[in-house]
């Protein structure tokens, strides 16, 4: 995946968060690198993708970039300069052979070796590494056939050496977050979830440049060449290999029509890669069912033209989390889907509430490097570990043996040899305290009345108040996620000309109602009227202001407040964000 | 599924459509029925569908209800009741015994039955049909067994009678424009297929009523229930049975987990409905692999709580359209998705076009009866045939015996006896001449020049003026769909504060630019600057204007002309809908 890519996918949801900390990555001392303690790392592979992890490993305190290796001498000239520029020590430069990692993982320097070759040499150094007591870490996928998923977790069990695929997709913050909305127990029991890796890659990737390694997967494989983007979230989402595990898996692809359609089109068909056979399928569906009766859907889609997509959905027996509608549904507190953005600020991962880079994939990158650094220099488990990471590219090979033999179904071998049992989740704890947007607590005013705040715009405010209702008049259209500025809540409601709010509460009451209202434009002017009082004027409410009313048992002799907001200038509809009611007890 | 859900989903796309056409059908003279040649009908089973079929029924010219039969009693009464209340002669009651249909479809005076019964009558009724030489139509699934598949194949084969199971969403307006763009090419060769019947049962179906005949499937049965609706459109949309045929199914059902636990939330652990045992597991995903290598995934998801979702994606090697975002992407076109509701108003159905209903599921209930009803007046083959109907249907059966091999392979009777073959798509025919959005066609001006409009909003315009060529400036937000008044373009660009087109024209040449601005809301105020003219200030634009300039040899000497609209008031954006180039020859 390219990074113009990631960053646009993020933009909408980790823009103001990623440029701030993007400030503080830099601002990082390189000099530390040469400290006593560093972290000694060793890079396999600087092309494309090596060379951006190694910019983002030269922008982190304490880590000292030792040796580097490719089989193009060029590249390890280039990224020992880069290296050098940063200011730190010359790296050695392994470049004689294509085994030539094998002195860079002899080396007594070195904590960790990270891998970012073609695919095929990922468990070939990884399995090198640990052999040498280094921490190792691997693109994606980690392996290519199911020996290499044993030679990977024996090695890692024989040596003690933890192993960590850089699978960034778990790391994104909108999947933490639904991550966080699970354990908090949202969605019930999870049942389900579809997951694709759909990205066009034959111009980007597999015949994109001179050095298109990944091309002959095209012509000798069919299976699902990319499975760990989409299963990244997923296997903690549905805590694989932490109480469940995979059991079987079919796998069916279509035949392969889009190289040849998009190489004729593009180059006439008496092109080469117009001409030639692909195996691949253009679509492959795999489909797994866990241990504890759970199943999954994976779809490799990397070969028709179409936007990049990952189509993530998971269902609990209380709702579910759609990623294509950007919606959350939750059983009992709404009856259609609620915008997924209010939920992702109020659930956001603790990685992402302290802060984290823009650079590399959204910030992706650069936050499993750093935590696969502190797992290094602490001696501790890497954030993903081995069986993790064999979990996510076993689909590769199994996903062509289930194809080859006609869909049937495979076996899933237990990489974690029953560990999956009793193994606790551990990936990306966070004990922050959340409460689901609409849903805030009731609280006490400073004259002890009971109180509580409803964010306006999701589709049902859970109301606790002892006595109190919540009812909308004049069919208000809720809208949340919509584009606020910085400290300003992201909800709303609208109406075309007039609606209003009808606050339920015990007979005689008394107590105080405030709303809250905040134009994003600055051009909306509107009435809100409370009971029998005069109309509030709101001419100019670009920055947000509160409006608040006590109210007396008079008012309440009905049981009934009722609160009207109208238009008062050109703009044809009116806004509220919040609401929040007090009673005396 | 039941009224309101479809309204629903269907106010968004049919809904100024479907007013004016209830009007129309309401219109219709019930009187007709007993006209010479009216089309003679008996309805097996008049609870909750059957009544609604009959109530469309009776709205239609030429139709005469003439027997009607229930296993209760009351309900035959009732129907006969409104029969006459319409005008029409009292229909034979026919109560006697589960078997009674056999007394109706003896009649003489019928010419169709319709079968709404409980699903393991849908076969039995229809054949019976078929045999006294009616036409026959049954409610969804049609078949529950792959035998029953075969009875109806085999009786309409020997009777020469069509069968037509009643697939409504074969006809929504939506999935007809995607046929309509499928045809026209758009997508190139279609490889895949997603689709789902996302639909929360439990309380609407299974156990909603005293006579829930359809909760006995949850403890009796594991496969997916209910494949039509999700299939429906996609058989036509994949040529399946006209060119292409499914081969292989494999299905994966989770284990049950919503029933006991919506139960036990709902009614406490000890309620019987919360201790039973259910078979069914809660998601069922199968994967049809078709003759000509491609694939299709489809969803039984009706037992989790959620919003209804059909969730359709179909694929093709020239672009895709996906229901869930509402937008399409077609290469070359466009580099991100473009939204849906455009192409749907440039490819709507001939049956759209001409006029439909609003009554019974966003009006395709109305037309689905409406065209078996022609059909049966002019002894043609029905809209959906025999094949179709258990094609869809057999994906009950079928993945049944897969989820019960543990997801092993099935293979797919071919139904149609190698007809798939040769037989030509005919289903929803449209000779309609379509021009896709942003691509109108090159057309001469009064005085002769060439000309051609352009659509703004979506991602990019197609250029066919000889020399012309578009670009964007100043970043603005391609933005369609955008709620229009009726009439206006439901397109738009916007830009926070300015933006600008350059026009690429020969040089030296002359000719004509206009753009048109509407503003919805009435709200917006902007100056339009064309190449070095006085600026265009649009201080109302709320109806919509034209802005047109000529522009001379000397505007192009450099082969450039420029226009930039500006905001010129307190709102922040400014929009255009559509830009007109003319260019003297």
């Amino acid at each position: 995946m390219d990074a113009t890519i990631s960053r646009r996918i993020f933009l909408g949801v980790n823009a103001a968060a990623g440029v701030g900390m993007a400030l503080a990555a830099s601002q990082a001392s390189r000099a530390g690198a040469e400290e006593k303690g560093a972290v000694g790392v060793g890079i396999v592979g600087v092309g494309g993708r090596g060379s951006g992890l190694l910019g983002l490993l030269l922008g982190m305190e304490g880590v000292a970039v030792r040796a580097v290796c490719d089989i193009i001498p060029e590249r390890v000239a280039n990224a020992q300069k880069r290296v050098i520029a940063a200011g730190q020590a010359e790296p050695e430069g392994c470049s004689r052979s294509e085994t030539d990692f094998e002195r860079l993982c002899q080396r007594d320097d070195l904590d960790a070796v990270i891998t970012a070759t073609p695919w095929e040499w990922h468990t070939p150094v990884a399995v090198c590494a640990m052999k040498h007591g280094k921490y190792a870490a691997s693109e994606v996928p980690c392996a290519l056939t199911v020996q290499e998923c044993w030679d990977l977790v024996d090695t890692s069990e024989q040596t003690g050496k933890p192993f960590m695929m850089l699978e960034n997709w778990s790391f994104r913050s909108d999947n933490l977050a639904v991550l966080n909305m699970i354990r908090q127990g949202l969605f019930g029991e999870i049942v389900h979830c579809h997951c694709a890796h759909s990205h066009d890659c034959l111009s980007h990737w597999y015949h994109g440049s001179a050095k298109a390694w990944a091309a002959k997967y095209l012509t000798t494989h069919n299976c699902d060449l990319y499975p760990t983007h989409d299963l990244g979230p997923v296997l903690s989402w549905m805590d694989i290999g932490c109480g469940d595990y995979f059991d079987y898996i079919t796998s069916t692809a279509t035949d392969s029509f889009g190289p040849r359609d998009h190489y004729t089109r593009n180059f006439g068909p008496d092109h080469p890669l117009a001409k030639q056979k692909y195996t691949q399928g253009d679509i492959v569906t795999s489909v797994v069912r866990t241990k504890k009766g759970k199943t999954l859907v994976i779809n490799y889609d990397m070969q028709l033209p179409r936007p990049y997509d990952n189509r993530w959905m998971i269902q609990g027996t209380h709702g579910l989390y759609n990623e294509q509608r950007n919606a959350v549904y939750i059983d009992g507190v709404a009856t259609d889907w609620d915008p997924f953005p209010p939920y992702h600020e109020a659930y956001k991962h603790a990685w992402w509430r302290e802060g984290s880079s823009a650079d590399g994939h959204g910030g992706t990158d650069w936050l499993e490097l750093k935590l696969f650094v502190e797992a290094v220099r602490n001696k501790t488990q890497t954030p993903l570990d081995v069986y993790d990471s064999v979990t996510m590219s076993c689909v590769f090979p199994l996903s062509g043996e289930s194809i080859a033999k006609g869909s049937a179904p495979v076996q899933v071998p237990d990489f974690t040899r029953g560990k999956w049992e009793t193994r606790k989740p551990y990936f990306a704890p966070d004990d922050g305290k959340f409460v689901r947007p609409g849903a805030a607590p009731v609280g006490r005013t400073e004259d002890g009345m009971l109180t509580q705040e409803f964010a306006l715009g999701l589709r049902t405010p859970e109301v606790q108040l002892p006595g109190v209702s919540l009812r909308f008049t004049g069919d208000p259209t809720p809208h949340a996620g919509w584009a606020a500025a910085a400290g300003q809540p992201s909800h709303c409601m609208f109406a075309a000309e007039q609606w209003g709010i009808e606050i339920g509460v015990p007979k005689g009451s008394t107590g105080k109602v405030a709303v809250y209202a905040y134009d994003l434009e600055g051009v909306r002017k509107q009435t809100v009227v409370f009971e029998n009082r005069e109309p509030d004027r709101l001419d100019d409410f670009h920055k947000g202001v509160w409006v608040e009313h006590a109210f007396t048992a008079e008012d309440t002799e009905d049981g009934l407040l009722r609160l009207t907001v109208s238009k008062a200038g050109d703009v044809g509809n009116c806004v509220l964000s919040r609401l929040r009611v007090a009673v005396a007890e």
